[in-house]
């Protein structure tokens, strides 16, 4: 793969120009393009610059409003709900953010909810963002359904991420865990399928609910969950919050969020925004410090975050290489 | 095993007069000996009147303080504190949860956060109930650590259990997940260690972090993640909602559980009740049927929940069977 190195600011330039040249409103691509450079930097290049062109395409297929209006409301003294008016995730959250870190410092915790909304990418930068305001955050967010239940063999709920980012002392996360309910991204079953390799087993299961080692086969049937029933549990959790508690499109009902058939997905995100210093009486930053310490001490022992975090500081004076065929796919829509 | 068929109320009385005879207050007995009656109809009989002999020997070595005065403070507009002063988890979680029902009504949410407490048995037991009070729930708690990370071998985190519970139309909740984040019960590996058999490669891993079939050798070792590296994840979101957000102590600084060394385990709880009605604009009760459906609709799916529901519905009408060996335990200790 031939990449160019660019800096952060560079990745948002194009990736803003980009979107608004598809049709999106400069208020709608920002937050999008900031996440994007963002994205970059922590190095999840499969949902960086990679996933302008579907934006842009989706834009213009009208899988997603490029000139939305996201409606807030404060619905309670603790809860803002955000009606993302099939726009993009991403400037529906921004808005949301707004009231949602006054909310929780005021109120000691507050829930953000939003509906008609599209793909929020990935979901640990909006976490993380809450918790460089101090604040511990969760997040959740639905997908198409690809899971199907234990005993069952139709998908019932989607990949579901959750995610949970913890302040820490030096104003990034000092815990950040961000991880979807199945064995593996569907993305990375769909790439083996372009590639015609076979999959290994555990990470699909076939429309009668065995496993199988065909890409086609399991894209036709349902994504392993991760560790069995508890996998499913785990995106039945994030169901309930990112789609049964927002009144957005549950995974069974939404269209697919890849390709440009079935209009806009309508799922929904879920956002709790806690003040440690409220819930914990003061505890809170040496039980952090010594948990982490707990993982630091053991030689090869992952603390779930370090490896975007490390990548994050040394993009912020580096840059980011990046895969020139996107690049170039992404200056062909700015040229039109 | 010998059985003996009780009514709920029985088994609440004789938990209740057990506790009391052991030197616990009836303010804190007796919310202790409703859940254990409420555990046994729910068919989870590992964390029944089984336990009733261990707390009445914990209230006795003062590993949990019987007599312990729970002390509740309302730190902001949404946020509930107690501490629960080394006493029994059920009273301090009673306590808390008067005082959160009406706070999530008129907030939209409200969290409770529990520290210097104690195991608080069968975690969906707690969700449940706000569940049945119209709201959703989630709840957290975190024991002495027996997970180790990925890429090390020495326990940081607790087998850690969340809990979801959606109110449901009929009054039950709708859908009730309560799961660990190791792939199976620490307690079953203890059993198999009582019983001189060997466990299945995937249960426990040794000191090194290997996989080990000889539960001895697992005990010391550490308790293998659902899923890998996501069930450490799992673990360590429970371990900082539960622990650091609350102010209780650490898995890895807690003492054992189990037996009657180390004191009070002082580990903590997090609960979170929230208002479906003011979050979904109106939705949740369309979305959580249809969901509940798509499992139902599927032969032999299993919707998590459902088999704790048909098991307290019948024992509500037949009772349930306990072991005779247990009851006999429990009335020595009533009779001193």
């Amino acid at each position: 793969m031939q990449t160019k190195t660019l800096t952060l600011e560079e990745i948002e330039d194009i990736s803003f120009r980009a979107l608004v040249a598809a049709g999106t409103s400069p208020e709608n691509a920002r937050p999008l393009a900031v996440a994007t450079a963002a994205t970059e930097a922590d190095g999840v290049a499969s949902h960086g610059m990679a996933y302008i062109p579907i934006y842009c395409e989706h834009v213009q297929c009208g899988k997603v409003d490029g000139q939305a209006h996201p409606d807030l409301q404060e619905s309670a003294p603790g809860v803002l709900t955000v009606d993302a008016a099939t726009g993009f995730a991403h400037s529906a959250i921004d808005i949301g953010f707004e009231s949602l870190v006054p909310m929780a410092r005021s109120q000691g915790i507050a829930a953000l909810a939003i509906r008609n909304s599209y793909n929020c990418g990935v979901l640990g930068y909006h976490t993380a963002r809450l918790a460089r305001d101090g604040l511990l955050a969760i997040g959740f967010t639905n997908a198409p359904a690809s899971i199907a239940p234990s005993g069952g063999a139709k998908p019932v709920v989607g990949t579901n991420p959750i995610s949970i980012a913890a302040s820490g002392e030096d104003g990034e996360p000092a815990i950040l865990i961000d991880q979807s309910a199945s064995t593996i991204a569907k993305s990375e079953v769909m790439k083996h399928a372009r590639e015609g390799k076979p999959i290994p087993e555990g990470w699909a299961l076939d429309a009668d609910g065995r496993p199988t080692t065909d890409p086609e086969v399991g894209l036709k049937g349902s994504m392993a969950p991760s560790g069995g029933y508890k996998g499913v549990g785990a995106a039945v959790l994030v169901e309930l919050m990112a789609a049964a508690m927002t009144g957005a499109t549950l995974g069974i009902d939404a269209s697919p969020f890849a390709g440009t058939a079935g209009g806009p997905p309508k799922t929904g995100q879920f956002f709790l925004a806690i003040d440690p210093a409220v819930t914990s009486g003061g505890g809170y930053a040496a039980n952090v410090a010594r948990l982490v310490g707990a993982f630091q001490e053991q030689d090869g022992a992952r603390l779930p975050g370090d490896g975007r975090k490390a990548h994050r500081l040394r993009a912020r004076t580096e840059g980011v290489a990046v895969n020139v065929a996107t690049l170039e796919k992404i200056e062909a829509i700015i040229a039109g």
